[in-house]
């Protein structure tokens, strides 16, 4: 990269820290906490946060801030769970910055929400490098896109406080080994957690509700 | 984005452009095609690559360019079929570029090539807008992404002069309309090739091949 390129991204990045930090601190003060949720494209981000809804909805109240390159697919079937849906369209973009999540922010009352989840733009290279404000980063693999992945896209597993192995329902179909993984993703994140889950059959989920609970108290 | 941020990415685009014509040209005069290939993480970009070079390597003489943010495993897998196969690490960056490739090609002697994979980043975003010199685009959506990827990442499937639709042998088991999915390709790109396949039971792989001799000759 030209160094041009480098120091005008500099910029950003330490801009972008810096309106994080002030959205966490803000969403601190009225107890909210938010989730980024990460993954290739298809890897059942929007399946996991519905499933989630369906869990959470009566105990706490939930809003989700959707990215997207283009559509308002996911907004739409999320919004169809009655919980507040917000579509942000990147028009290109790989990936949201804290300025969206800012922007988005005040289209919510926080002194009414609890949960905030983000569906981050399917994408698990830009999409690591921008601190959004939350307080968590979930980070789900799904078995059809290989064990291998920590080794080729690390710096999306390094960020992550959770790793969740997606449609475990198909891994007899695939050359996926559950048992070495968490061997593989320790090797470049020591601290995070693997849950194996299949947010299609329901198996795995109690687990990372039980974990979702464990980060709002 | 800045107004800084984009002139710095129009500047960028228009020297990548100038470079990719260089390179088509240059490989026009040695009468070598060459093929990008594009595609989510964990898609099945090496193995197409791998089960075409095992169909073409008696016949053609083929080298592969394998871009990834970090590791050579792609690169080592393809070196074991006796194909030259250098590795491009973009250290971060979500996808390749002209100069990258142009430097890669130096390796190569084109007055003894007939056939060039580009293994791109896996990625459904960034690698659209950069033209690497290929003659063509090759998108692979694999079926446990969903058939609504076209809506989500226009801009991938709109350079694609093909897409393979892969992994169709575990079609049974996830919600991919394969019925539809030329009519929603279509819509964003009226002119693209769609071919169902399976690069891991073969199925659909001869009218891949067909295709690739097609633009061979």
């Amino acid at each position: 990269m030209h160094g041009k390129t480098v120091s005008v991204k500099k910029d950003i990045l330490s801009a972008n820290s810096k309106t994080a930090e002030q959205i966490r601190s803000g969403l601190d003060k009225h107890h909210v906490r938010m989730m980024n949720i990460l993954s290739s494209p298809g890897s059942g981000k929007t399946s996991l946060i519905m499933k989630t809804i369906n869990r959470f909805k009566d105990l706490y109240t939930i809003a989700v801030i959707e990215g997207d390159v283009a559509s308002s697919i996911d907004a739409e079937r999320i919004s169809r769970l009655n919980v507040r849906a917000i579509q942000i369209n990147t028009g290109g973009g790989c990936h949201l910055d804290a300025n969206m999540i800012e922007k988005a922010l005040t289209d919510l009352e926080l002194e009414h929400l609890d949960l905030v989840f983000i569906e981050n733009v399917g994408n698990l290279v830009c999409t690591a490098e921008f601190d959004l404000g939350a307080h968590k980063n979930v980070v789900i693999l799904s078995i059809p896109e290989g064990d291998d992945k920590p080794y080729k896209y690390p710096a999306i597993f390094m960020e992550a406080d959770i790793v969740l192995v997606n449609k475990i329902d198909v891994i007899p179909y695939f050359d996926f080994d559950l048992g070495m993984f968490p061997e593989v993703l320790n090797g470049i994140n020591p601290s995070a957690t693997v849950l194996p889950i299949s947010a299609k059959s329901g198996e795995g989920l109690d687990d990372w509700f039980a974990w979702i609970e464990q980060t709002l108290t």
